[in-house]
């Protein structure tokens, strides 16, 4: 029997409680720190822009000349200087003169606008001044803030490493794949490569290991052995039958806190935290276990990695009526077509096809009874 | 003077329709395709599952044999065989009594439901039947997918090939990043970094060359160079002034088919064709380069590779109103903050930590003079 048959709202908060932010940094080049989050606040070593420049091709002009200036009554300067967007604004000048608004005359300069001071002026500091904070800790880097970074001159920097996960795929029908064709009760081991796949996506450092048998001695080594991971994700054997060992093991190794979710699907799901290290056990079914790296792995790798667990979604009317086991949390997966979000029922959770059919999934809570047709649901997005 | 100034939804329109999906194909392992488009469809070989197997653990046995099983009247059988989840399903038996409804006794098994033919059986090609057609053309791969091929035996798929994107930076005023400190009038080359990480991120294969100084052969020959890319993004030089060749250039080499753009921030963009490739002239101002990047490079990279230009969005109420002057478009970056989105309003095309601060952006249309304070507004997010 299921230790304990937790609600699914539950069970992710528990699953939370037990999973922290990883502290350890790494300092990296700029260039390779994008979607990276920064350890400790940046401060400006530099004013960005150094110096007073023009924003604008024209000419550098002192404001107070140009008094009055307009189409109907030009004013002739003579204290003036062409400038180029980005060059100095020279000592004696305070402003730029569009090219649109001049025109070079023998001696003199004819505008017909005036311009108050520092008008096309980038001033010195007014991006960044030196001392101000750029990024706080916590941050997440996009590619424009590697470019403020490095406009100004800051090279490296200081990250969070990314959360280690240790992918274990466990079961004695198991085969490689690529190994040949299976032979009568053989499978593929496919889970851990989708799951390594979405979680590097996500933001993690994976290492999967090969596929352990159904053997309590193997099963242990393989959790002992991967102690350095932040967070152990075991693929298979988490029922309640004969040979499902994780859960037993986990449980003397260490503290067992959910086993069984009233998820649909997903009910063979379990969490353990042994030494310092999160375990989650998916269940062997793909799509089951698909339903519990978006429900549980991701916010929990998200919060580990510092970062928030935000997943694209739309809004989109129920081609058909939805329903679920109250109780029970259900994904549903639907596709997507002109609008409207066409459920995708199967029997079972081995039914890869529906994925593939699949754009996204919408989320029945566990004290609704399923969504009517025509309904206005909201749709995760698969990525 | 720009040769066209154009609205930017026309702008857009023509980038689009000078942009085709490439064509190109490779083929690659399955596990290496996350997220690539396949080039044609694919085949399943294979019934999955091959054979029909038990989708619990239990026993199986002949649903004739299990009529009027009851908690109350329990049937005992002689003919049952224990199975595991994944085990064949022996000839002569037809369905699956999961453990909990059973017991073993001393020769007999003692079964408390009644099971209908194939229940808790995974039947012969319930997934994908051999023949089916497992992906169409044009589909993209997601980790479950290629999970899907693995489990039907495919080990490689043949995708379309990435865009191939060069990026050229130009201005004689550029150094490179980390090149040690600016002399009065140098600025680091930050745009092509910038643009090659988004391009990266958004699926192109880049190639991002050396700074080309403000020379018109040099120029030229920088274009002529990457003929073989799908897309030349070109950064800098773009506008009116003396020194901004590229538009001269592009249009004596190929067709110059707008230049000029009712974008703020954004102006200066020209697009032209030259030869088969197809070619982007960003603003040298960072703000403006990063909104080309998203309003019209993004697009017509994803209709060159086959895939939908999906932003994630979220609403929100604006906090403060937003001007905008009409018949342009604009992009104004917000940061989000309780479900309210604050402008960051900034003087300059240059201000990138208006963009450290924000979020992500608000698009207003041409015909709008803005937004007022409170209104509910689609914010796209930076990635």
């Amino acid at each position: 029997m299921f230790k304990r048959f937790s609600g699914a709202s539950k069970a992710k908060e528990a699953l939370l409680e037990h999973c922290h932010p990883v502290m350890r940094t790494v300092t990296l080049a700029c260039k390779e720190a994008s979607w990276r989050v920064v350890s400790q606040d940046i401060i400006s070593q530099l004013d960005l822009p150094g110096l007073d420049r023009a924003a604008m091709d024209g000419y550098a002009v002192r404001s107070t000349d140009t008094k009055g200036a307009r189409p109907s009554s030009p004013v002739f300067l003579e204290n003036f200087m062409p400038i180029r967007t980005g060059m100095e604004v020279p000592e004696d000048y305070d402003a730029v003169v569009m090219l649109e608004d001049s025109r070079l005359r023998e001696d003199a300069l004819e505008i017909t606008a005036e311009v108050h001071a520092y008008r096309n002026v980038s001033r010195i500091g007014e991006d960044i001044r030196q001392g101000d904070v750029v990024f706080r800790e916590g941050h997440t880097l996009r590619p424009p803030d590697i470019a403020l970074l490095s406009a100004l001159g800051i090279c490296s920097v200081q990250v969070y490493e990314l959360p280690k996960v240790a992918i274990i795929p466990t079961g004695g029908e198991l085969v490689p794949i690529g190994a040949g064709p299976l032979k009568t009760g053989e499978a593929y081991e496919i889970n851990g490569l989708m799951t390594e796949l979405y979680l590097k996506k996500w933001g993690a450092s994976t290492k999967r290991e090969d596929i352990v048998p159904d053997d309590p001695k193997r099963i242990r080594e393989a959790i002992a052995s991967n102690q350095d991971a932040d967070m152990i994700i075991m693929i298979g054997g988490t029922s309640v039958g004969e040979k499902d060992y994780a859960p037993r093991i986990l449980n003397e190794m260490g503290e067992l806190f959910i086993h069984g979710v009233r998820l649909q699907p997903g009910k063979p799901t379990a969490f353990a935290q042994v030494g310092s290290t999160l375990v989650v056990c998916l269940p062997g079914y793909p799509v089951a276990a698909l339903a519990d790296l978006y429900l549980f792995v991701r916010p929990a790798l998200k919060k580990m990695a510092h970062q928030s667990d935000f997943l694209p979604k739309i809004r989109a009317r129920l081609a058909r009526k939805i329903p679920s086991r109250p109780g029970y949390l259900s994904m549903v997966r639907v596709a997507l077509r002109d609008g409207t979000a066409e459920p995708i029922m199967t029997s079972g959770a081995g039914i890869l096809s529906s994925v593939a059919r699949a754009d996204g999934y919408v989320i029945v809570p566990e004290e609704f009874e399923g969504f009517e047709k025509g309904e206005n649901v909201e749709v995760n997005l698969f990525e």
